[in-house]
């Protein structure tokens, strides 16, 4: 029996996150009906992304690679490192452009009922890191979970030579408190800083 | 300079329809980072598609071999012959699993100030096919655009051998009359059918 790469193609789409069955079918009429070059381009991409990416060196981010754009980048402040859960949380703090430092990314967070524990973390390569690069502060901006909160301070109690502050939680900018959860309205109140007026 | 490759394929999967930079982040990253398998034969898949997926001789849907499942399959009725614009139409009435004749797909619709004619619709191979298919009802399944209306009449027009009707249009089943446009409220009415009390 020949192949119907067509339905494959439709199948194998479908792992994307966030697309179905009818997404996925939308996009393969769509590549092979109308953009066979984009597709193309995007299949050898796929490809040579999946040999030949893997953890930075330096910061576990994700890069082709030995070291990351952004352990590379010799503009950036080395003093100071913003610990983070994903490399997607990398994406997004870099989407601001306002922080010029260094991070290291955990790949997860301490939870020993899934045997994660700081091994799985590289909490060890953290804090040679701190200590080569003469880290003088360590951000955190662990998830504000149970797991999260405990991974932050497993790393404040093991960081002897830096500062270590964790990125604040509270009302989003523009949100109104009467749509904002409970959760984060008593965290607001707890994490409340005092105006100081001269 | 190395390449980014992580860059490079959320660019890449930027092609997709109704994917942008946010979604194609994050299929990236979740193709690299946890499913480089399933990434694996996505390329695959997309690669040998795109190579082999050409239109069927017979009702030039899109197919991996010269025939397409549907016209290889000969439990299937070959004295009907439903007319779409496009191969996402086949899968879309496939999908109700309630006709079981075959397709013409034109490809498009009649549009002279775009060039399309009836020759680029294929309405030849599809009046060849009427006759040698001993084909005895052509449903015309075109959209009720005025392109499509068009491309409706010209097929009448020049089918001399077989009986062509149209998909009825109007309210959709479970539709309220309150949130349906008024064209198609018109449409409606004017396509009424009596109602025979025996």
């Amino acid at each position: 029996m020949n192949r119907d790469l067509v339905t494959e193609l439709i199948n194998a789409l479908t792992i994307l996150p966030g697309v179905g069955k009818k997404s996925a079918q939308r996009m393969a009429l769509y590549l092979l009906d109308r953009n066979k070059d984009g597709a193309s381009i995007l299949a050898n991409v796929m490809k040579d992304a999946i040999e030949s990416v893997q953890r930075c060196d330096s910061c576990r981010m994700l890069t082709s690679n030995s070291l990351c754009r952004i352990c590379s980048d010799t503009s950036r402040d080395t003093n100071k490192i913003c610990v983070v859960e994903s490399p997607s949380d990398v994406l997004a703090i870099e989407s601001t452009g306002g922080f010029r430092g260094r991070y290291f990314v955990l790949l997860g967070r301490l939870s020993p009922i899934d045997g994660i524990g700081p091994e799985e973390l590289g909490i060890n390569d953290l804090l040679s890191k701190v200590k080569k690069d003469d880290v003088n502060e360590i951000i955190l901006a662990t998830s504000s979970t149970v797991e999260g909160d405990a991974t932050a301070v497993y790393i404040t109690d093991h960081v002897k030579t830096a500062k270590v502050s964790r990125i604040s939680y509270g009302i989003p900018i523009g949100g109104e408190l009467e749509y904002v959860d409970g959760t984060t309205i008593a965290r607001a109140i707890e994490g409340r800083v005092e105006i100081n007026v001269d």
